[in-house]
């Protein structure tokens, strides 16, 4: 069986870890946002790249989730006592990333041929491809105005009132070399539990991602997400208050609703939610999707393999 | 009395924090060499003006003379473990600075400006000018080709054999504001223990200083070297090296030669020489310059202070 999951960062990290653990190399590929990528202090950062390759080469940060392990923190203390800008926390460690990506880039070499390079330095064998070698930058319309992703994140905690979306440069960028073979070839597509609307809705968004997913028939090659909101609240990050703030109860039910059915014009055939939801299980066949119920949050590594165990299974239930 | 000192890395910078710890703040101008400086991955690496204002500051590591104390070393091994390029050892604190002038650079502030804004963050109340605004690169003309100054010193530890220098750029460089008008005001100008091909006479060689330096009657407003080569040997770096490749005896005799007599068209009134070289004394006044013999070898705090106290007794001693 070949999976491509598509993926934002700490939620989604954690489950392409667990299929990593169970999927030979070569028949993983995972699809990963840049939309919160921007430049800072001179340097091109990729945040959701980052967590999905720190942790699976085992080098994140356990307790963040983010960044990563055995950090030193000694260059931007250095840097804020000149009154450099400090807002954006960038470990020792994780600069040496940002400064060797952003040398490269300088010299010419895309972000997929980058970020292979590292994963062979990091020993990452399954295969990870931004979603584009094209910039794209996920805006955040507020009640303050429209904000840079990272402004709206980090700079401002997600205080403002989320209005909207838009993705810059999104209508001119091409997939990664790579994607829609992927795409094409893969048996099952997971939409891991990612911020559907800044983590997964820049990918799906780039011309050329969703025709690809939805071109074939629905039951041989299925689309299965995870809902990131459980019980009302996203596991991590904003996800929960954008869908309160922009009109919608958040809710597993939204995330099913957001993706649509594949029956119906959407994406999904089936999705996987918490135990904590199950109450929403009818609602979602509603809609024509597959619901499963099971423990969806990943505390343990074992929770990740667990996770990733369920979603493979259930395509075969899917099936049949 | 107001001083103005021109220095390189190491031995310039113990010295100006002799002169420190001796005069009012406002009476030190500092001028330092920029022509190590060079772009290195997507940096502008200061070496000299950084190892002079940590020196300043009390941050510079006691044991390299260079960098910062207290140093870790995780960006550049997570660089390197990239595959990037680790022969110019940064360290963190460091990066930091290199980060955020790099920043201000880009944002359009001169490096001049920069320099007084980090001397302000790290405390240092006397006056530290970079040469020029105008960026200048020292090349070193070697057997195998030109190198660029940090190709030559640190990447080929200074192997290549030397047959002369040249600074890109510096025909065309203006002194950095208030560096002639320090001069002028000037009653003692000191020329630190540096290197004199590539420390010194790259200031020496920025159109208007030399002239303004040697404007007035030597014997009110005189220019005194400290000689860097002691018992034949630099005290660190290649200086003693490339004298020999250049044909010249490497000894004190040959660096006040370098400099030449005030009163014959050169630079110096006097020079402070090592108490090693005692026997060099009547050689070097027999050029027209006065020598003073005293230890020059600054290995403690303590020996900086002495070492700056002998020079500026020199001075009066000129004068009677």
């Amino acid at each position: 069986m070949k999976v491509v999951a598509l993926a934002g960062g700490v939620g989604g990290a954690k489950l392409v870890d667990g299929l990593a653990r169970l999927l030979l190399p070569d028949r993983l590929t995972i699809i990963v946002n840049t939309g919160d990528d921007f430049d800072h202090i001179g340097l091109r950062i990729c945040p959701d790249l980052d967590t999905v390759c720190y942790t699976l080469a085992g080098l994140a940060n356990p307790v963040t989730g983010w960044g990563r392990s055995g950090e030193t923190w000694s260059a931007l203390e250095s840097l804020a006592e000149l009154g450099g800008p400090s807002w954006f926390r960038l470990g020792d460690r994780d600069l040496g990333t940002h400064l060797e990506r952003t040398r490269l880039l300088r010299s010419g070499y895309r972000l997929s041929e980058i970020t292979q390079r590292f994963c062979q330095a990091w020993g990452i064998k399954v295969c990870v491809l931004p979603m584009s070698d094209d910039p794209i930058s996920t805006w955040v319309d507020t009640d303050e105005g429209d904000l840079p992703f990272q402004e709206y994140f980090v700079r401002r905690q997600c205080q403002p009132r989320v209005k909207g979306f838009h993705f810059v440069g999104i209508e001119k960028a091409k997939p990664a070399p790579g994607i829609l073979e992927a795409i094409q070839e893969s048996d099952l597509r997971i939409i891991c539990p990612s911020n559907p609307w800044v983590s997964i809705d820049p990918i799906l968004n780039i011309p050329g991602i969703k025709p690809a997913l939805v071109a074939s028939p629905g039951i041989k090659q299925p689309i299965i997400a995870v809902s990131p909101i459980v019980g009302g609240e996203a596991i991590k990050g904003p996800a929960a208050k954008m869908y309160s703030e922009l009109g919608f109860h958040p809710s597993a039910l939204s995330v099913a609703r957001h993706y649509g059915a594949r029956s119906n014009g959407g994406l999904l055939s089936g999705i996987v939610i918490d135990s904590l939801d199950q109450d929403l299980e009818d609602s979602i066949a509603d809609l024509g999707i597959r619901p499963r119920v099971t423990d969806t949050i990943m505390k343990k590594p074992d929770d990740r393999k667990r996770l990733a165990a369920s979603v493979l299974d259930f395509r075969t239930r899917l099936n049949s």
